[in-house]
């Protein structure tokens, strides 16, 4: 009954589970007077609280009781036609309930994909830096991470195609955020799509979209997705409703063509967790339907201009208070602005700065060699205009207290 | 792009991944005119349709936007100390906070075990028969079982001693049943239960107490758990929503003393699905808090006393109705009966009587080694009393024309 006893009871993938920093941080910044741009949560002022209580009392009255018993594990028939009418539209190419299943979150999404392709020491090629629940669910699968050089435009497809030709195994995966990426802000440019395809195409490899945020442009059109383009290979996209209704529901759905992939899927999640919440399912599809679609049109269109208010408000006293190392970029939509401070090391600069009532999330944690030290991500879309102000205020004071030190 | 190279894409764990008989007969019977012993489906009327309405409006109204916001992994701390208190009350042994996790319902708990426990070739100690959402969720991390001999008072002590002695390899995990157990409906007699813990103790074995069905009770007086024991080894306790609100919500729970073991269940969750459903977990605990818990209590009351009358139509009509070649049991609560038919192969049966449209699960599923065919488990949660006296006559003419081929 050591502890040497206790250590080696555990399967050696728990060597490989790191705890997320944003989810630790979540924790910490649920004191009142701290202003967050560090976690990822939509605002939550506007979630329609209203009638997320009316659509379940419609649920619960029109569908009864099977609003509250066991589903299918590939989810609720109604919501897969709806997703696959969404996208057909979104994607302009034809989706069908057969190529769609709904997921807890999109985080169980990339669970499943990592636990249906990944064996040990398996690699999985990403943008370097990228999105950290993504290496978190993979890392449980004990793979290994090819990086990709990215630039203000999303990743590279020349270097993509030098990581998929120089790995010494064949890569099991490539994923990336096309849209106003997590954490970078960054938007894939169109004219890489299509080659992005047709290089994972040619070399076999599945490519997994990630795209939590893409109806939130506020700026700037809409491209087409890497799933909008026929493909003799894998393509999966990943898409979900905590972004358009709300986090807490925890529904999100994955897309394919593919539907060998798509029933192994199924057979991993029936293990997991038997299938999705039958009860949220049914409230968001019943949201989601209102007035023919009008309501979530119009709730959307709110969530776009209430962050497309914030961003520029960021932005403004970005330029208005931070010295000359800070650069910063400027997201046609999402959730995130990315900033490098010129020779800071943000952890450092994070410790000053929760001192002085301020938090966000260093950018080490999104290389997945942590390698690159100088890099913050700021979330704008949970404070309000009057916090983001004061609260850049706020950060550029430590800034100063950290290039004075 | 040979159907060969598609293969290879597929982790080895994929080979290890079956698809359970239950899930995807419930696919098959849910045509109305199908009388259906196969689910394991609480009682669909008694679901509280307008209590759950109220209940969420009622949280949305008190908690805001907080209840449709990301929140922790662990679970809302609300219901964690509903959980540790209920637990405290029924196993009769202090339970605090920090002792608890929520998860998405029993099954995700199962896979978290087996995620933070089972390396591949790593030994799940089982009951024979056993639950067969526990093999599927420890088959996805590759694991070897060894089956340990029940009877009618559940699995014999001297039996799993023998079976730990005796293993190649120190087993990781003891996994059982213990109150009317699925699908054998059998309840582990009292001086067991502490004799097991001591063993598993001893053998220095992770013991997971599955507890769905712990609150039915219909007849009898409930026991002490297997987590009612102070031990030096690691106890694990799970418990569930699912037959008590109702599975819709997937509101389930973990708990144990052991907090590395916990730790590592959590960082395991964060990486599979970020947390539970914030919503279905403040619904669930408003439901059960209402009127200082007074309705919850007499809501199990109904559902115990539904199921008590159904077991015995159940038993009372098999007794009527079938040839002496069948045997069943008379369990004390939960929602199975489990009966041998002597010389039958029950999947064969099965498919007679889908035909004359009754259904049930062939005993075979439940044995790991699927060397027993002559079980079968019967529900009797799910129909109503006039169904299961026409589903049990159904039955037994399927049974008599099995007999005369």
């Amino acid at each position: 009954m050591t502890t040497l006893a206790r250590t080696a009871r555990y399967a050696k993938r728990t060597a490989h589970l790191r705890a997320s920093t944003i989810r630790e941080m979540l924790k910490v910044t649920q004191q009142p007077d701290i202003i967050s741009f560090g976690g990822g949560l939509p605002a939550p002022e506007l979630f329609p609280l209203k009638a997320v209580a009316e659509c379940t009392a419609e649920v619960l009255d029109h569908y009864g009781a099977t609003a509250l018993q066991y589903s299918v594990t590939e989810g609720v028939p109604a919501l897969r036609t709806w997703v696959a009418q969404r996208l057909t539209h979104r994607l302009q190419r034809t989706f069908a309930f057969h190529d769609t299943i709904i997921v807890n979150g999109s985080q169980q999404g990339l669970d499943l994909v990592g636990k249906v392709l990944l064996d040990p020491g398996d690699y999985v090629v990403v943008a370097n830096p990228t999105y950290l629940g993504a290496i978190q669910a993979f890392d449980a699968y004990q793979a290994r991470y090819l990086t990709v050089e990215s630039d203000e435009e999303g990743m590279l497809p020349e270097a993509l195609e030098r990581v998929l030709a120089g790995a010494d195994a064949p890569p099991k995966l490539v994923y990336l955020v096309p849209n106003f990426q997590n954490p970078s802000g960054s938007t894939l440019r169109g004219d890489r799509r299509e080659a992005i395809v047709r290089i994972c195409e040619r070399y076999d490899v599945v490519l997994f979209e990630d795209d939590p945020y893409g109806e939130l442009r506020f700026e700037g059109s809409d491209q087409l997705g890497l799933s909008s383009y026929e493909s003799e290979g894998t393509v999966i996209y990943s898409g979900t409703a905590s972004k358009t209704l709300a986090p807490g529901v925890r529904v999100a759905w994955l897309v394919s063509k593919d539907h060998e992939l798509l029933e192994k899927i199924i057979l991993a999640k029936q293990g997991a967790d038997l299938q999705p919440g039958t009860l949220t399912q049914h409230i968001f599809l019943q949201y989601a339907s209102r007035n023919g679609g009008v309501e979530y049109e119009a709730h959307i269109a709110r969530i776009r201009q209430t962050y497309h208010r914030r961003r520029d408000v960021m932005i403004g006293e970005l330029a208005a208070h931070m010295p000359p190392q800070m650069h910063f970029n400027r997201p046609e939509g999402g959730m995130f602005l990315w900033a490098h401070l010129d020779g800071v090391d943000t952890e450092e600069l994070l410790k000053i700065s929760a001192e002085q009532k301020v938090v966000f999330v260093p950018g080490v944690s999104f290389y997945a060699e942590r390698d690159v030290h100088d890099g913050m991500r700021l979330n704008f879309s949970n404070a309000s205009e009057e916090k983001i102000a004061i609260g850049i205020e706020r950060l550029a004071g430590a800034v100063k207290t950290y290039l004075q030190r």
